[in-house]
């Protein structure tokens, strides 16, 4: 198949997530929903066929330049399940109201989020933060608003810190803050009420993909009967692992975890740095989500619900059309 | 009671301890033994009582120096325990003979350690280390001279990267190392045949004291099915825990964790940062001692056979007769 | 905003209501709606707008008569949800329809559930019970009725021994019953075959609020191998607790724990009365409902198709309207 | 009420079924919707309400042959709940279109379950297997089609040795095979990373019904932190279990286990061969079915999905019309 | 044989021991101890056969009256343990002496067991407490004695209420009591930093015997992470179970459980009252004893010690010796 | 060391345990003690250091034959242990003495484990076999020489059917028995009193050597609240464990498993026959031994008692000694 032309708007968000100017999953996702917008405005095509070559040639432009990232492919079949009829009119207008409510969505969705978050939580109690979750944030910073008093164990989360940025907003929050090493958690499980983590993505099977070390904590949190819950927008949400996938885990530059000098003069080791892993629903309370809180062994009654059953890209070429 | 005249050598030492000149749970308790074998040695004590007398105050003095180190009173502890007879001659043997049978034992205790636990590891097997810990060295390095090849999982220790250390040693002994941040211990557990870790002290409850993070770790691998063991010469057993006593955790200086610049950036936040934790007994495999392996839960045995069960320290007098 | 004038059935409905001369959840719910339903009859309403007012007025009232019985906004809900339509005709059958199918469904609910949970049961099976369950009677006596023969291990459910209730009516249905204190439970929980509670709620996060003691009945019984079902009708589920709200324990007279002249020769104590406790998923084993059973970890599912996700009261000004 | 005249494919269908000619899940499911088809095509019903009593009249008759195999039913079921419309034309296409559709499906559910299964798979994976199931070895073999390199420990599944039967079709695939008796499965449990067995039928609260052993087998990778999932096609879905009741289990012949001359030659004892046991949900990480991956929790409400909620079976009066 | 003659005070004793005005685990050892102690003294056996046939047979009298009262036969076995000479002085000077030691030990046994169980408390931690023991309670009251403030929250203790002592005691000892049923206990277990119990007797396979709901709330305990201890002084340390022999639970009068009016009320219902039950050792963290803190799994050493591996009560004529 | 003159009786008994004339490890122990008794006899040696070196060659030789089998060692070390004096007559009447005294033990050794077995079990109770062992059947022999009625569920015990022997000699003793295949195990637990094994060996760490299905069968007990009990003499303890050595497991002839024609005609596959498991001393409530029962964290004490700490085997030229 020959590749459509492309608008210029394209082009240049796709080479701004490549390089990481823009970033974040909520970021990106409105940056693809709205070049996709763009392309259906400016798009000359004469036939319905030509547009709907040309949107899906947009997405799978998009889609390549992070692969892994999940928000950005459920951003973008959000948009191109809803190009729908027989008209470029129609098939226009679906794009352009999709991505604007979807955009509208993801305004309100970590609102939203915060707000369930927040009533789980009780005037006075401690939470426990791994990583830095702007979801899970959302939560605390929620319940401070509604007048309740929190304070936080931080974790550092090595080795890239971003315990230090977690530390800080809840600072600004006003929230009493104790900064600790990863290693002294369980320490203090007993008396925190809830763990609170973000998540890089969740799995139709319950399991919450999420910074490396959140499953030793969830499974230490079990044991200490302190209840987890994992805040994710449903941008987060892996349609890919309905039919089975498994979500590949970042190996990072080793460089994040031990300096090259120190390195060399310990001799000749491997440095294994990877950037998540992988906690089974079983030591996860709830998942909250802008849709409500769930289980995490029923989030793939909501996966269903948005994103159907089908394992086929909608910016593909439908495989079994193609078998034909 | 006035304190009797001591031996300039016991203050030299007391004096070395203190500054930490002298360190390391083994090199400080045969210090101790020494320094009473010269004062037996040198005491011009004309009675039995005052020659008792000035080594009760001898151990005192030595003892003060790091109330918290369990090894010294273990060794000062062993040395008076065997100081009995009717004359100063047979207290004066008594007391050469008790500190050079103390450290003859502690020269052999950590080779007889190795041995046991390197018994434990089958050739192929993989290990993962936290912290470092000459005990826990001992019975890889005696499982390779022994032929076995072995692999080993570093977790780096924060605060202070001992894992760095570890890695070193363990290069040294021709074995893989594979370095990796604490939090992401439990992803490599199922590859693990054994966690190994050393211990800062052992208690009666069947308890391992340990840097932070080992109770975490240990809780992880009991999910994964993967064996711990903790190594720990017989000076790590803590006597007072055999009449309830808890080990005092002690809490560092917060710049291990984070440089005041940082913190500084981050606002007025508070650090703690414990230098051990409590390894319930449940989580822990066995307790390798020159003595033999032991289920932490019969530790106390071995506590009790080596202690007895007063909890009056040799060194002071006694309660009761205090009390009369 | 105003106050309609309300029919003399609201407040009648709504005083019994909060004097307890109305209690259960099924009869209050049933209360509510068929209030609800003499409103629409009678209601002078000229204009669509004025009608929906009126009714939603008449609804807040009886809401405002007991808050925390979740069966009453739940009745509630029901109805106002199926006030729909453009003319006060139609809004009017809409809701006449929706009160008197609620209340056909509530007359056939606990029929149904019955079958449900006694499909669960064998013949010559021994249940254990907590408190006085109606639903949890229904299954057994459904059982019974089917020519199962059940023996039931009957807890007294301390402070107010509901658990007498519960012997007697089973008596009655020929239930070979044998009474013990809460404490005695674990003793029996080998012999036992199902732990059949009820429910005050269910929350979203698939958490069975019930009579104080059901949690600490059921992790035993996860302990000891015993299956833990909860009967609850729809009628139960929280809707709140959707958006994260959790519920609120009710703290009871202390009276009930202790007479006030034994009270005063103790000294000064405090004395807690928790009505409720909240028992996790994962030690209950199904939710009995009409609609069938469910793991509780998907109950939220029912839930969302029962109410959907709003978090507005459909009988309150809705937020984003008043925001407007 | 008399029955009608039904098909001789019928009749012939069900003499199969009920001699075993025809078994097998999948292959009694298609049998039993083409015979609804030809009866369809063939009935020379004049009112609607004939056509309907002899397509319910043939149902019952292929229902009776095998009642407790669940894809009968589910086959049954799936073609009447089409059977719709006001005339004999368009209650008779309902019932062609729909045994079309079932058994299209059906052709390719295996395909599309292997499918989800093969992506949980990596290369270089060891899965054990129990039974021998043609839903789990699908799984294994597109991954093998995928190019992984899988191994294969095989429990022999006692008494009948199905595991020979998995060993030869998983060599014929390529896998390396390791045969195990089912008491050596625990010591290999940490070398596998999947165990993958099938199901005989799957409950609404989630539990698994599948050969005698699969639940002592998920109980123990449990325990070792080795997941297990269960590949069922969705015909193995037990609709009656929505309302709560269980599953019978059968008791096969004791020649099974124990020749008669060994058996008389112990004297006189019991021999019980129960055909299946019961897997709690809490023990199975997922399902695997053509419709995609679910926690065994949220099955619920796939089964509801495809079945609804009535407890009445299509081709029964109903009862409640059957009580006026 | 035939039956010696007997002091008087053997069988004013035993009455007093058989009718409970003597009661309580120390009280009754001290009075056996005591009357063994009158018996040696006015003895007038003329050979050491008669002599020890005599204190054999006073023995004897005095274990008939509560044979299941473990300190008694204690009390008896230690005394007559120490009976051993060639001549009637020497036995007699030995039973005099054993009875003294035993009768001093156990005025001792208290205060060491509390020090011990108060070495486990933290200024500042939250007790919980089921029934009454007054081996708990010596270890809170030492704790306090030592300057620690506690808080207890209190467990009623049905069906006879000894929480009301307890709470009575702890207040006049200065600690905060909050009193709650005993189904309230899971609700605030993760507020509470110890569960201390004490035992009606302690089986050499760990298990402890204690009041009816200790082992629920054990397993409670270990659910929630909340460390159990149980007091018992060593006369509670059951010989008999090291040869396996279990423990026979009393079934106590059902009137403590329910009035015979409200029974009647109920219809023809059976009544159970255990008064006791087992917990097994993984729920317990300690046994604190006079002779320090065990582990339970190790309480068997201790047992040992004391007590030798034999079968034979000293009271008997040996097995052995009659087999002859 | 040049080999000394051995006596006929020596190699003689060495080639029947060679060949397995003589097996069983209570006949194996004998047949060695009673040799080298003979040997002490018939040794003519002069000197004392003579008289020690053949006895110590005469055992090398007996410990050759089946240098796995550890009731064989263990006679060899009671017996030579106890050969200790100045002269040739003090040696020879030790060794004399020491092998009599322990034949007579192990004599009545299964006898006395029997009863301590037995007064565990209950009137009435249900056990569960695994494979054949006399320790384990002496007492079930032993309850029901008691009066006490007991049922019994045999596993059949793949691959060698030993439940077939266990089966008939509990039919021998009036014992109601219910045979079963391994897997159908967990079906039965829920109406198990008792799980009772023999052992091949019992490490220092408790862990319970046994047939192989041992460790799955006592994991699945614990998780339905059923007590294991391992019946094991204690010339089953393997001292060499107190030094951290690990027990090898024997792998047996594939054939076994399967008939060659069989496994033929599936392909090349391997086939793995474990003889042995390792359970966890987690997963085991009570050892049983003669000496009376032990939690098996507590056996190493029994161990230490009887073996003392020595990694040297009597037989062999001290490791010390030769290091001079």
């Amino acid at each position: 198949m020959s590749n459509p032309q492309l608008h210029p708007d394209i082009e240049e968000t796709a080479a701004k997530i490549a390089s990481m100017e823009i970033r974040g999953a909520a970021t990106i996702a409105a940056a693809a929903a709205t070049a996709l917008r763009t392309q259906a405005i400016e798009c000359t095509a004469a036939t319905p066929q030509d547009f709907e070559s040309t949107l899906r040639a947009a997405a799978r432009r998009l889609h390549t330049t992070r692969p892994t990232a999940v928000s950005l492919p459920n951003a973008l079949r959000y948009v191109l399940r809803r190009m729908a009829g027989e008209t470029v009119g129609t098939l226009r207008a679906g794009v352009i109201n999709a991505a604007d409510e979807f955009v509208d969505r993801l305004d309100r969705a970590q609102a939203d989020l915060g707000a369930v978050g927040a009533n789980r939580l009780r005037d006075g109690d401690t939470v426990m933060t791994h990583c830095h979750s702007t979801d899970a944030l959302a939560c605390i910073e929620t319940a401070v608003d509604q007048g309740k008093s929190i304070s936080a164990i931080v974790k550092e989360t090595r080795p890239r810190n971003q315990g230090h940025i977690t530390a800080r907003e809840l600072r600004e929050m006003g929230v009493d803050v104790t900064l600790i090493v990863d290693s002294a958690a369980r320490r203090y499980l007993n008396a925190v009420d809830h763990v609170i983590v973000g998540a890089d993505s969740i799995a139709a099977d319950g399991s919450v993909i999420n910074k490396i070390g959140t499953s030793g904590l969830a499974v230490n949190a079990r044991d200490r009967g302190t209840p987890v819950m994992a805040a994710a927008q449903t941008i987060k949400l892996h349609p890919d692992t309905l039919t089975g996938h498994t979500v590949e885990i970042e190996m990072r530059d080793e460089r994040e975890v031990i300096d090259s000098e120190t390195r060399d003069s310990i001799g000749d080791i491997t440095v294994d740095n990877p950037a998540f892993d992988v906690t089974p629903p079983r030591y996860v309370d709830a998942i909250i989500t802008e849709r409500g809180q769930f289980p995490p062994e029923s989030i793939v009654t909501l996966m269903r619900e948005l994103f159907g059953e089908s394992v086929d890209e909608p910016w593909e070429e439908s495989k079994r059309e193609k078998d034909v």
